[in-house]
């Protein structure tokens, strides 16, 4: 066992309390989502105004999330919180791996990204005027967010390299940039941006940025456009391209102070991975579920495909990294709640720097059994891939979390003496004598 | 050397009569397709009719077309051809390459999928009057045409599956079925598809199918809309969903004769492989040279994203697969050209296995170094992905030419007393006596 | 979470009682092994009779036996015996992976392989005579002892194809055949086997095999050398090559009777993975530290090697790996006990061809960032890579496991209505109407 | 195709003239070679004395010698020699892939690694005296020779940190420092070395290191012992580990003159990795024959073990990667012989950093279809994995190659302005005006 892992981070068992829950997840989303999701999408599909909501499409929506508020399923993303909803990072984790099976499960029960984030930042560090304004229509589901953090001009895996600025007048920050990739933007029930500006320019590097909230109907804020993932431009919510041309917001609208970005970012990234990865592995279950069921239902060369060459082989390693990963998140949960968001990150990195990848590949490998169909819109399989493929440049890409895991070991490896003892046979030194050979 | 590869075959170099031909053929690109393809890719975008061309862009195709049919750069895709215009498929090789970096190149010398594998079956196999009627105006670049062979309904890596039926009434063929994944059907230039059917079902199984030629207007052939790959729908190309429905064309519409499709399929898909992997060859440069040219340009943690972490390995990585997928391609032309299609066909497998699974893998990592822009409407990369993905089924899955390939590299074990005794210490035989240790 | 995978087998926190336990194994190791290691080995290189112990040598391992007895840390493999000294399989796990990292630390517990399979073996099928004979001067670690399965002759991968023979001929089993890799075997100390024969050709194939205890001096038991492993022949321990030829051994000595063979190996094989799977997470731990204190003792291009290229994201991808293993060789060992031997025998499958094949991995890259020295003599890398790569071989090739697990996750996709239901969109239909793109 | 590479370079025809020789040493194996090598191995086999030749083993090789020297099959490796033995480095790639599937082969027609390299540095830049002395019994098979380069207290993978001293008294090279892993030092038959050692320690950085001619018998030379590969010694060729104590020869035993060491490397290293490459293919090919035969006579579960899992797959990718890996040492080898040695660096690379590593992985496979035996000393398979795995550091670990290969192919896509046109829509540069969508 790894120094400094605690054995206690082991015990990944959901608590009693939340066990219930996770049951009446399951049962909402067979009964109260699966059955609707196809009309959904149906009547989403062929618009011409792409960035609206076809009629009846929200009616289905607001009728399964009444379901859920009337089950008790709402809004239980937020950990520890003083409105008492929230479950632990791991029953979430729990959750999240079903809600990642359906497109909508997530929304039905208030704990779509990146609302969760914005919610839990609102709920942290928001003062009470802001919680008024926009945590509680959040938490009530009226409205939607965003968060507006990658720009297309600067390789924004570093941080400390966005450029948008925001500099205080009049009591008045003036904002000016253009941000890309704003997933959520696009719908038309998205109310207000929590925006990553550069507000200190002189400071030491991390203490440069903060967070902003901006309303989208903020005079000079321009939405340009979507930016496509592959060919899907995941409309109506969308991945936007937005410029601000001095968007003025109050002073007020700062979150937890000038400088604190970084800080703020601290509070919503580990959850927010957690809960994408558990996501991604709803999404990998649900993947081998498909290259099962077509496996099974399609024959060539006069055998099911599943019993051709190496399928076999393809599922059991699908299963066998679902295991892991599944595990590696779980236990990632559990150390957010243990050792706090700080300590828990190496764990948060690792799942990032895995999951998604792997996700991928075990999605490609079902696209691959079900022939041209499964890279078509016949199948959720390439929506799926492209949805997976974003993740892993989302939140930083993986070479980030790879070179923040690989730091951190080099440097435990260091520090401990013991470690260093338990290599034993270590070295690599030549033997003092000669040969025998 | 592996025995049955005479040493000829390695002759890779170009003839001297082609090697002008690339040189125009780069310099044809340079100053006349890749000037206008933004503009033509521009004049596309955002039409409420995506199935049809935007005023202007027929025109820039034209003007191109014309500049290489007066450079004399037309339908140099037909080995041998009577018309005498064909290269071999090994000088044809380096050109493809060259026509797989930009997406317009191919067409502007009248060489692009499937036009060339239809106007090869026709020269091959066509009739007077089919040639009079089809190969001709498909010759002058004025008509376009698609292969109608994968069905949704069954496995079509084993073509033998294919169920689309052609019964002959009254000296018509009366076609009943449905196709998907037709390239090139949107596009309203398109006239006519060569359509496999099912005519002999009591045959022995390769001789149950044969190609007809269908015209597009032929009533009762419906066009029920694109196939997407990862959310492209490649407008106005496309990759079309049809249903035929008692569409009826005349007996003499029949290509070659009755159970014939197969032969005929063997005509077409060697030299329209080397072509597809070729142009892959092509797309992987690009994707090369994309990736160093963000790699250069981008900074992150203080240095060029270049000399961050693995990419410079990457890099190399890439770089090494090219030059050997580019070497077996031609090596695959050559053996078509010195020992005709059916002999050469484990070469042409495996180009086939392994071109586009590492195309793909290449632009793959282009893409992480793009960040989110790299999965983006911004970057040609996803949709060359999205192509190349494609190609791991396209003229049969990956998983049908390893078998392919290694079904013959065991009987050639087999018959081969001289590989046998190759395996010096092939065995594995326990030692008759003792043991010393 | 996986249908069928009950909750409570997430909680993978050692036992309260088993902790202390934990923390004194590593003290032993630290003062006890650890120290005499290198001296233990110095004395064994350069013999001339390899298939002996140096003079001093078994002092030196008795000595650190005595201190593990006199700390109690002895035999605790064991589950549940009757005997008391046993931990849970998940209380074992964690030791396990400490036993891991030095070559003798088994040993000096008394848990060492093959040991702990034949002592768990005796003491749950035994009679009390064979208890007395050779359960009791193993358990107080007086003898060694071997396990002769797999065959030169035969794919042993599929078990029902063992040969050797056993005839039951006036009271006596008469033993005719060949086994080899018998892991153990070469050591002076080693006085019993147990041996899988055929006694029951004609039975149904799973029954047709026994398990028989046969001496090492028996007549007819003829050592015929040691099986190298690359180049090592790991003696003194070895893993010979044995045939038998008439061997006598009383009736009496079939454990649990006739044609119960492969029960018995079910009792083995599960707590022998776990503790294979477990110990091989220790080595790759082992070759994640070497390979960091290399990376960071050896410059190269003026830098230290750990800074250069790749390796950075080696480290990170090894560290991952390590700890997805670790969860799921722990959820291995936590099914075996909660569910027992035969329901958790997908997850042992799971650890078995992932482990091995991923330890192998990582020791490969730990040589490559050793240079010449990680292959040679002077580093345990090669050994222990050794060792790892042997293990995608023992107890069932990797490729038998992942059949299994494949199988298993088929039936249960295909049993499990509401799996089937989980996966939305799961179909492929086609649309019922038209497109629209 | 990639600028800067000639056409002509694909002409990877054997000569007309080569031809011929290459049947005759297919032949010369099959009949002198391959028959007499399990006996020359049985006579090797548990020797006392490993550092020696068993009596009858000379005599076996000096046989197949004097065949192959009758047979005019000799000294080949040397391309436009005075001595006009010599092959193109083209011709003698064909005839490597041979030599690479019998061990002892290459011995046969004087053609062993280290001894080519020495003698083509012998004959390109020795003076006449030198010749006389080392070159002429070298060429005539009568000694053989050895090149110390690697060290073990530094990582020479970085060439420049060789830190052997050689300092000039009295007319004297006066040599102090340690070498290892010095492949042949260990046969009896060794008379000279070449010693890589620092002269100059002030000069500039690649200007500091000479090559000394050291003879084997020379006082202060001491023989530590061999290093092991994977536990093998590959006694009595040995890979030895020497010090040099005040080792003394004459001022005129330096190489080519003070500082030219790495001169000198760069003549002997391109040809020696076209060799090393090439017959490593010829163990990919001799392992994937290997892997059909075990396939094809071993059966479980009720079918041949070829016909299993993804086995087929596996000797699919196995071949098609052979036949690449062959184009590409064609390749490089037909680069030096156009080019010359500096200009076609960067193809050797390329070949250097695939090759070993692929045909590990093809050797891999092929063991894990032989079950246990595949790693023993019945196959061969195992002692070519660990040949082959010291060829990734050996003449340059793999991660210095991909160096080097990507610091060329960046430095090319910076001079070249061709190169960044030919990637079209190159850029990435967000459209000017909106979106449409």
């Amino acid at each position: 066992m790894s120094e400094g892992t605690p054995l206690e981070l082991n015990n990944l068992e959901m608590s009693e309390k939340a066990k219930p829950l996770l049951a009446a997840v399951i049962k909402h989303i067979r009964e109260n989502v699966d059955p609707m999701t196809d009309e959904f999408q149906r009547l989403g599909e062929g618009r011409s105004d792409r960035w609206s909501y076809a009629p009846g499409q929200l009616e289905l929506l607001e009728e399964a999330k009444q379901k859920a508020r009337d089950a008790g399923l709402w809004n239980f993303f937020l950990p520890n919180a003083e409105t008492g909803e929230g479950l632990s990072n791991l029953d979430y984790a729990y959750i999240a791996a079903e809600l990642g099976k359906n497109p909508l499960a997530s929304e039905t029960l208030n704990c779509s990204a990146p609302d969760t984030g914005n919610m839990e930042v609102l709920e942290r560090v928001g003062t009470s005027k802001q919680k008024e304004q926009w945590l509680k229509p959040l938490l009530a589901g009226e409205i939607r967010s965003a968060f507006a953090m990658t720009e297309p001009d600067v390789a924004s895996s570093d941080a400390k390299n966005i450029a948008t600025s925001a500099v205080l007048e009049n009591g008045e920050w003036v904002i000016n940039g253009e941000k890309y990739y704003i997933s959520g933007a696009g719908d038309p029930r998205c109310k207000i941006m929590i925006v990553m500006v550069k507000t200190s320019p002189d400071a030491e590097p991390f203490r440069q940025q903060s967070q902003i909230l901006v309303p989208m109907d903020t005079p000079g804020v321009e939405v340009l456009g979507p930016m496509h993932v592959f060919g899907h431009d995941d409309a109506p919510h969308g991945h936007m391209h937005i410029r601000f041309t001095n968007v003025r917001v109050p002073e007020e609208n700062i979150l937890w102070g000038e400088g604190r970005g970084f800080e703020i970012s601290q509070v919503r990234l580990g959850p927010g991975r957690i809960h994408h990865c558990m996501r991604s592995i709803g999404q990998a279950e649900k993947a081998l579920d498909l290259m099962i069921d077509r496996g099974l239902n399609r024959v060539a060369f006069g055998k099911k495909i599943v019993d051709l060459g190496k399928n076999m082989e393809t599922i059991s390693r699908a299963k066998i990294e679902i295991e892991s990963m599944r595990l590696l998140v779980l236990k990632a949960a559990k150390a957010m709640d243990v050792l706090g968001n700080k300590e828990a990150r190496i764990w948060v990195s690792m799942i990032k720097a895995k999951v998604p990848e792997q996700v991928c590949d075990i999605i490609d490998k079902a696209m691959q059994v079900h022939g041209a169909t499964g890279l078509s819109q016949w199948s959720p399989l390439s929506g799926m891939y492209a949805q997976q493929r974003t993740l892993r440049y989302a939140d930083g890409p993986d070479e980030v979390h790879h070179h923040v895991i690989a730091r951190n070991e080099v440097r435990e490896y260091q520090e401990s003496n013991s470690r260093q003892a338990r290599a034993h046979g270590r070295e690599m030194t030549k033997p003092a004598g000669g040969f025998v050979g």
